[in-house]
């Protein structure tokens, strides 16, 4: 490799590639957009709109999935309270990560709890978590009911369902927040518009 | 957002934007580059070379630290054998979702166990699962001790240290092994540069 003969001068110990250099190459900043809310408010939908927009506008952006990554990362936890909030945690840490490689990391996640929520907040730098609330009415969520597990919680075939017998407490100073116009659901495009635009204004898009 | 609007003719809940998507985007290939051996064989020394290679010719790549992971992701887990294998399972998992996500995951831990690294391996679609053997005699790591963990473990200070009162499983079937020339280990521009050898040979360095 002659191209690596001309680097022998340089420290090897001082890891020079940083998330600055890694944020210039993807002309994009690193960050967490996490996406709480009930089951059935769209919070995949929007992920995947998000990240459709963000694709076709030439930034690298990496869903982490609730759902998906108890078939991963989180598969030796259940949902007692503690090994819910052990869930959150691995998935802040792991958004951490993504944002520091320089990723916009879209993470979506019931996350039910404020405080499971806020210590996600609190690992990352500064103003680059980014909370989206899907505020839409239970009523709402459970017509949907897209999994069928609302049906299952009323029958009490699941227990400690958020909403139902469990609370989900709304964010109070969130970033984002995507409800109803007049009792109609924004279409996914509508609420993706919404976060990117954000993203756009506080500079996500461009590196500095 | 008017570009947005253009959109609302696709179909919203299949998530297209996927690795292949990505992987264009970046031009290159999503793998994990594990790089297993003894402390003080010069995993960190490895990494770093080879992110700053990969980042000088316009690559995407992200160092997964076994250290620094368990100050975030794995700061939960002592050093009890079961505790171990959850630590390389979960940098596995995260190596994993970083390949998915398109970038060249560089993964540097110990790894002492073989079935620990092969089910890392296991994990990630076939052939993108590089290990790099740092096989420098154990002499030699304990000459370097950068640490001064070898002193303390000589001193029954630390008990079960690899090399010393644990064992090192070698790779059986490694793609990368690093070792001394005639008694002189290589310089790290040298060991990088069998590293990106090996990942422009296999295509990783471009979309395909």
């Amino acid at each position: 490799m002659s191209t690596l003969g001309n680097s022998t001068n340089i420290f090897w110990h001082d890891c020079a590639v940083g998330k600055v250099e890694r944020q210039k190459l993807l002309n994009q900043q690193g960050c967490v957009v996490w996406i709480t809310g009930l089951s059935g408010s769209g919070k995949s939908t929007l992920a995947c709109s998000v990240g459709r927009e963000l694709h076709s506008r030439g930034k690298l952006s990496y869903v982490l999935d609730g759902d998906n990554l108890r078939h991963g990362l989180n598969k030796n936890l259940g949902f007692k309270p503690e090994e819910r909030t052990e869930n959150i945690r691995r998935v802040g840490e792991v958004a951490k990560l993504f944002a520091d490689a320089g990723l916009i990391c879209i993470a979506s996640l019931i996350s039910p709890y404020r405080k499971d929520r806020d210590a996600c907040r609190s690992m990352v730098p500064d103003a680059s978590f980014i909370e989206v609330f899907m505020n839409m009415p239970l009523e709402v969520c459970e017509l949907r009911d897209p999994k069928g597990l609302y049906k299952l919680a009323r029958a009490g075939k699941i227990k400690g369902f958020t909403g139902i017998d469990d609370p989900y407490e709304p964010p109070l100073n969130c970033e984002i927040e995507i409800r109803q116009k007049d009792g109609i659901c924004p279409a996914p495009c509508e609420m993706a518009g919404q976060v990117i635009s954000y993203l756009d204004e506080k500079g996500y898009l461009h590196a500095h």
